[in-house]
């Protein structure tokens, strides 16, 4: 029995917490069974050198020979490049992980925060499907896509109310802005109302993206779970990221029926990267989120005690927290509580 | 020389902000020329007793008979309602008022923010296209159409570089997604790119919206101007909002090149609608905007030292910032300062 884990550091800092992700799994000795870590290629600079983003070998090793995988952060390049596309973005579609789930808890900080966002992760306007045409004096006019199912949008409330059902308040907030867009996000929220009668002992409450956001900042205790179409999610989990003091701390898996990801919800960076200064406990985070999700609960709480006591004690912290510790210094802090 | 200004109060709180707006212009007597009020119908209501958002009348009397015009709030369906449609975007559509400018400005609270939202007022996925199909097993698939235009991006980019000259930063802040969507953000971010080179005055920098949102809550003091998408700008409006103690104190022009609306930023509140609760600033400063908008600028300064001088004191504020002065308590502290 081997559980054979896939690293992708990708870009930046990724090269920086991957590493101290790794460091945590492998501090827990036999709470898991044996590992196995193979590193796989993906991200911008990648396809500098190699003109790929994700390159096919590590799609087929993730789907033949891993188990489960951890993904660091991915650069943009500052303008278009031919070719170019985001690996996270692909990686999320190819191996179908339908969920991001991004828990957003603060320890030390005011105000009290303790909710999560579940992100429906393969649609919406990430579909990627842009055309660009001219007029006939010559402007460009640019078009996206944005595509919302019945299907993508029961799955990613089916999970979303069992998260829900699982926390002790049992609350359910669907985001949406079908006051402008009816049809996509009135087919959103009316699949999750629909998925609801499923769950009859979650209380179900809704809100638009833009008052969402400004809600979180004013009164982030109203909320418990919040589910929501891809773009909405994504800015979401970042709002909330803020009230709780960092990117730095918030974890995110992708998950799907088959496989999970871990991923630190941060970016890779460039500007601090490669200083030993990120903070590597995102990452941690998510590798214990990945491990629970595998059903490793034990493990998995063992990581996030370590952490939650690093971080109350608020004595060796990343300067992200305002701290001076090194990205190895919190790691080590870390790994000798688990 | 008479200066019509048409009223269109709509649902909620729309109806007890916008005669508070009202009457700080009456105040300015002989600062400006005569007024003479148009009241205007459009709501959600209104559909609701006529099968009519915005009345064909409404959108008349504003091209043939008004110079400018008073916006209050719509409310929005709970569930989706066949025919329906806000009549906000529809008005902006029509009256081709490009760009949405929303200054948030703190005055006692911090953390100190000075900025403006600078949202373009047309397209991305405002214009509404979308379809819905379903799949051969019967499920659901909807989809909407997001458009990007060079020439609509110029536009709004020309109207952000204008503001953004005319501020003490001279900074300004292109927000797109352009990491994944590459062709619709990435036009748009090229277009005020391009732009930019007839500004010279004015540093550019950009950030990814998930990112741009991040930032505002941790360290909003890095934004100046900030130039917009539609939807973008709608999220970060209220984002930006939530920083300065309320919804309540934000106004906004809806402008374009041949006519403006003043429209406060917050919604209809249905849950203390005709309570006398409302906070009537956020209309009041919208007022403001729309007379500066034509060139009534010590009109608009003169209402816009009074509210800042009542803000301040602090004495007589509505519950959205935690006092109890009622509107027509705020709004006769305001007149009387004009
Ligand atoms: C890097 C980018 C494509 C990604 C996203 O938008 O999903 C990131 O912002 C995230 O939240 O994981
Ligand atoms: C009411 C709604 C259609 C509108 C919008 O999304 O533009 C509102 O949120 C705003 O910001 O003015």
């Amino acid at each position: 029995n081997v559980l054979r884990i896939g690293l992708i550091p990708a870009d930046g800092i990724g090269r920086e917490v991957i590493p101290a992700a790794r460091q945590a799994i492998e501090a827990l000795g036999s709470a898991i069974p044996k590992t196995e870590f193979l590193d796989l290629d993906a991200g911008f600079e990648y396809f500098q050198k190699h003109g790929k983003a994700l390159p096919e070998a590590t799609l087929q090793k993730l789907k033949e020979e891993c188990d489960c995988a951890m993904f660091g952060s991915v650069s943009s390049p500052s303008t278009k490049v031919a070719g170019y596309s985001s690996p996270i973005v692909a990686l999320r579609k190819a191996m179908n992980l339908y969920a991001n789930i991004r828990p957003v808890v603060s320890t030390s900080t005011k105000p009290e925060v303790d909710l999560v966002v579940v992100r429906e992760n393969t649609e919406c306007l990430y579909v990627k499907q842009e055309t660009l045409e001219k007029t006939a004096d010559g402007k460009q006019v640019a078009k996206a896509t944005r595509v919302i199912t019945e299907h993508a949008s029961k799955k990613i409330a089916q999970m979303a109310f069992k998260i829900a059902e699982a926390r002790p308040r049992k609350h359910l907030t669907i985001i949406h802005k079908s006051n402008v867009l009816s049809i996509t996000d009135g087919l959103f929220r009316e699949s999750v109302r629909e998925v609801a009668k499923d769950w009859p002992g979650v209380t179900v409450a809704e809100q638009l993206v833009d008052s969402a956001v400004y809600k979180l900042f004013r009164e982030p205790g109203v909320f418990d779970v919040m589910v929501a179409p891809n773009l909405y999610g994504d800015i979401l989990s970042d709002a909330a990221a803020a009230l709780v003091g960092s990117l730095g701390v918030v974890p995110s898996i992708n998950a799907g029926d088959h496989f999970v990801i871990g991923e630190p919800v941060h970016g890779s960076a460039p500007d601090i990267a490669g200083q030993n200064k990120a903070n590597p406990i995102a990452s941690i985070r998510s590798a214990a989120m990945m491990l629970r999700h595998l059903g490793y609960d034990d493990a998995a709480l063992r990581i996030e005690k370590a952490v939650d006591t690093v971080l109350v004690e608020g004595r060796l912290v990343t300067p992200d927290l305002g701290g001076k510790a090194t990205t190895q210094q919190v790691t080590d802090a870390v790994l000798k509580l688990i």
